[in-house]
């Protein structure tokens, strides 16, 4: 045999295991349920496009950590780094078919090939949801109230931090900033990510006095939405606009019950330069310092690129691998992390007609059912269950004798039928 | 504004737009929901890899189709062009943390920069469910028994075409054909897509007159497995091996009901290098002539690249895109191709607090509900509902006025309160 090649994976890639690839798509298909019910289609796109049409758009951090090539024809190709970029393209090449607004999820992988650090890998899934050709405050409201319900489908407690993407630069104007506001606008987002001592050093270069104490008071915490909204009265003329619409969408969530889940926080700011509206991010009430497992914004203008058509639109993107994290931190285990209900084991000297029927019955009555294939030794069957999680074992010995155990439990019992086998499971099922 | 980037995929490469990707999603779910009965788990590996894993076993063709490039640290890597390569390598990285037998399914898309024909892309979906490290007859029968199983589940009428693949090599033994070998089974391997008389005339090169009617019998249709199975006598001593490989086999399959299913066809070879026991295809009754759309077969030592065990096993791949093909155009609907039971639309003149409540407690009630979130003619939002597949529609004029209407007929009603809304939408969703 000629020498082995090592098995091994690229540095930031990963393989999941089955144990956390139930989990991943069980998080995957309860988002998905949620986006449905709320009328949004599943799209898919290619892994890899024309690198112009990805890169377009890209700056310069972006333009390094893409995965580029040329392919066989000599193209320049790329592999996507998100799905926004692709869905511009998409919602262009498509529009004649396509509703106005596109709701639509798309949950795929995405590639960056950035130095990988703890929780972030050159391969990654993205969750993202967007209308897009849509301007009123339906939509801006619609995104939030969906994400909410997604994550209550998850049984994920979460807090928002909603604000407006004008608002910061406005208020900046108002009282005469008009230089280093992008600067400024850096150190507000990162704000909970330093030291409040730092943060008011790092002001005091970039700000006068006057303008810092009023910048303190309009990022200060607030009991009420209103309480808020009134902070607004420090901006400008331009300021009006922009309390109307969060007063629209602030009603539509009050209406849909989320008035203790939302709260105006005007120092998010998500970015510098492709938000023009509404932003947000949303926090695990248990585990805030996780970071954002949700967050996005309204966006003036999508396919630009592409297209002379203006699509306005709002949407999120779900960081699925942090929130993963999080549930399970909190020990919030997904529904099926349980794949398979019952092991029907094989007589130690090899496989059995017997087993085989058993196993087969008991898929008919409904239970997700593994055979055990092979010529082993039982204790070696009970390792294969134990490994997979499987909570109950048969094992045929004859037509009318069956032993049966609970794994937890360890709990030991015979039946002499299957009836009575399928019993005795549904009630340790049950359990 | 500086000129348009043209919108448009690579050569081979496709989006999936809402409706082919719901049906797209909607197979695979039903496929994995036939799998987990059985109690194989799902795995996922990354899209990428070194070059030296995914080619080490690749043969010039595949070789040449492969995406491979230099990644930013100077490495040679390659997109995955099958899930078999990265099931081998997954197996021997993490052999100590796998149950063995190990069975799985993985769901994914592959790249090939092949010629792209009709049918044929650069990249696709494939589902491979497979149980390595696995000898006995039950693990073959199983394969066979989840995949027509799965077939059910779609409600697809399928036939199942089983052969072994050590039958015709120790045929040709037999009649004294040690040479030539890979050119008879190649031209046996095609007998289905070329004409008798051709096939006839090609044999005739290849096989001297008495073989070839020994063959001919051998591979000539048959009325039972029984007989069949007779047919094997024109073998040598090994025969009786693989007659009593298959017999067990059939056993299972009976058991569980197979026996109009499937049929023996010693003329399936399923390529030539990879397999070494039982191989299968699996045709759609009303559409034979699509081919295959699920084969596989037992190999002998799937990871022998990675590592020193000894890791046999038996699997198959579904063509996923011949099979959703094949089940349209026999008219199976999906189950969920409407994704979203009834629109809520807007008044022409904006959005309302009304609509809002209604899509709210529609979704409640457990609708899939989308709201209209846009200032639009009434006119539009019907075409959107169209679009959409949307087949109820929803018109709140007043807390006590809601208009319906069904659009698959055209009836159009009036309620006064949601409660009669919500029990109307029930009747014609159950209709």
């Amino acid at each position: 045999m000629s020498s082995l090649i090592q098995p091994q994976t690229l540095k930031g890639f990963r393989d999941s295991l089955p144990e956390q690839e139930i989990k991943r798509r069980d998080l995957m298909s309860k988002l998905e349920e949620g986006f449905r019910q709320f009328g949004y289609e599943p799209i898919d796109t290619p892994a890899l496009e024309y690198e112009e049409i990805l890169l377009g758009k890209g700056g310069g951090e972006t333009e390094k950590q893409v995965y580029r090539f040329e392919d066989h024809g000599g193209r320049r190709v790329a592999l996507r780094y998100d799905l926004t970029v692709p869905l511009a393209r998409f919602t262009a090449q498509h529009r004649e078919q396509l509703p106005l607004p596109f709701k639509r999820y798309h949950m795929a992988k995405v590639w960056r090939g950035e130095n990988p650090q703890k929780g972030r890998y050159r391969e990654f899934y993205q969750c993202d949801f967007d209308i897009v050709g849509a301007e009123g405050p339906d939509s801006d409201a619609e995104i939030l109230v969906m994400m909410a319900h997604s994550m209550h489908l998850l049984g994920a407690k979460v807090h928002i931090k909603l604000s407006h993407r004008q608002i910061l630069p406005n208020f900046l104007n108002t009282v005469g900033h008009t230089e280093q506001q992008l600067d400024i606008l850096r150190l507000i987002d990162k704000k909970d990510k330093i030291s409040a001592d730092e943060f008011d050093q790092q002001l005091a270069f970039l700000l006068k006095p006057s303008a810092r104490e009023r910048l303190s008071h309009l990022l200060s915490p607030t009991k009420s939405w209103e309480e808020a909204l009134s902070r607004l009265s420090v901006l400008d003329q331009a300021a009006s606009p922009i309390h109307q619409r969060l007063s629209e969408i602030l009603e539509r969530l009050r209406l849909s019950g989320l008035e203790a889940m939302v709260q105006l926080d005007f120092s998010i700011t998500r970015g510098l330069d492709y938000y023009t509206g509404v932003v947000f991010e949303t926090f695990l009430d248990a585990l805030p310092s996780l970071g954002s497992v949700c967050s996005g914004g309204r966006y003036d203008n999508l396919a630009q690129l592409y297209t002379k058509e203006r699509l306005p639109g709002v949407g999120a993107s779900v960081g699925l691998d942090r929130l993963l994290a999080g549930l399970e931190e909190q020990g919030l285990t997904l529904g099926s992390a349980r794949c398979t209900d019952v092991a029907v084991f094989n007589a130690e000297q090899g496989t059995t007609v017997l087993s085989w029927k058993v196993a087969q019955a008991l898929r008919h009555k409904g239970f997700k059912t593994d055979l055990f294939t092979e010529t082993k030794k039982t204790a070696q069957q009970y390792a294969y269950a134990e490994k997979k999680r499987i909570p109950i074992v048969v094992i045929p010995k004859s037509e009318s004798q069956f032993q049966i155990k609970y794994l937890p439990s360890g709990q030991m019992e015979n039946r002499s039928n299957i009836d009575e086998v399928v019993q005795q499971i549904r009630t340790w099922l049950s359990a």
